[in-house]
């Protein structure tokens, strides 16, 4: 199958519970996360129902052949700011490490931004760990600004 | 009044609407921001009222001698990445021009702290514009790793 078939037919739902245990490997299975995801649990569990109990977060999941592929987390967050906006949130972005360069990634982008204008948002943020360049390539290719410096705190 | 005094009377409360026009007047007063907040107006308003409507979101103002002297907005963001962890993210920080250098922006952020470990937050989390090496000197000194970059994107 050609990149761009591969691309072509992922669909994109919300998650399910039944998607979790998939979602957390995806989400570990990277040199940076690897170490702080866990194993999947009951603290993921938590963290599921939280993100399903919330007006503003949604689990995003891309599927191929019935297999989940991909993941993102979207927040959608008011705000006074930049005249108002709410801004469209990302985090966990990931792409099953077999399909990675064929064009997943993108399309997933995409649809968080289609999401995030569904919403309202006038602005779409996300970070990425500076262990990361690949990843600051892609985002920059999708025509984000690397404007800012992001900062982590332990509490 | 010294330092320490100004800094140790400050007190924090949620923002009410009647707040709302100095608010916006906090955030626009810096060179980085001053021409992205616009004018006090029913944009402003709306995004307040997402934010009172909204169960994870609040915004705090710090008040001394019954004036507000400082805002930030906190959003509790539940995940499943880093083992489940729910993250206190924060957006718009402000300090009043007149009180910088003197505590205010340091106990601003430990309330932002105690209220992320009060929602059960195990993360905070915030992003700041590359043009500002103050505050990131500053959010380092408050123990933050400098370890993503930030990347925006209009919608």
């Amino acid at each position: 199958m050609s990149t761009a078939d591969t691309a072509s037919l992922v669909t994109f739902r919300q998650a399910r519970r039944a998607d979790l245990a998939r979602i957390v490997a995806l989400i570990a299975d990277d040199a940076v996360a690897a170490g702080r995801t866990g194993t999947f649990g009951p603290a993921h569990v938590a963290g599921f129902e939280a993100i399903e109990a919330s007006p503003n977060d949604e689990l995003v999941v891309a599927e191929l052949d019935g297999e989940v592929v991909g993941v993102m987390q979207l927040t959608f967050i008011p705000g006074i700011a930049r005249n108002g906006a709410t801004r469209l949130h990302v985090e966990a972005v990931r792409v099953d490490a077999r399909l990675r360069g064929q064009g997943v990634g993108r399309r997933l982008m995409e649809h968080a931004h289609a999401r995030g204008r569904e919403r309202g948002c006038a602005l779409a943020q996300l970070t990425s760990d500076k262990q990361r360049p690949e990843a600051h390539r892609f985002y920059r290719s999708l025509g984000y600004a690397q404007s800012h410096e992001g900062f982590k705190l332990a509490l």
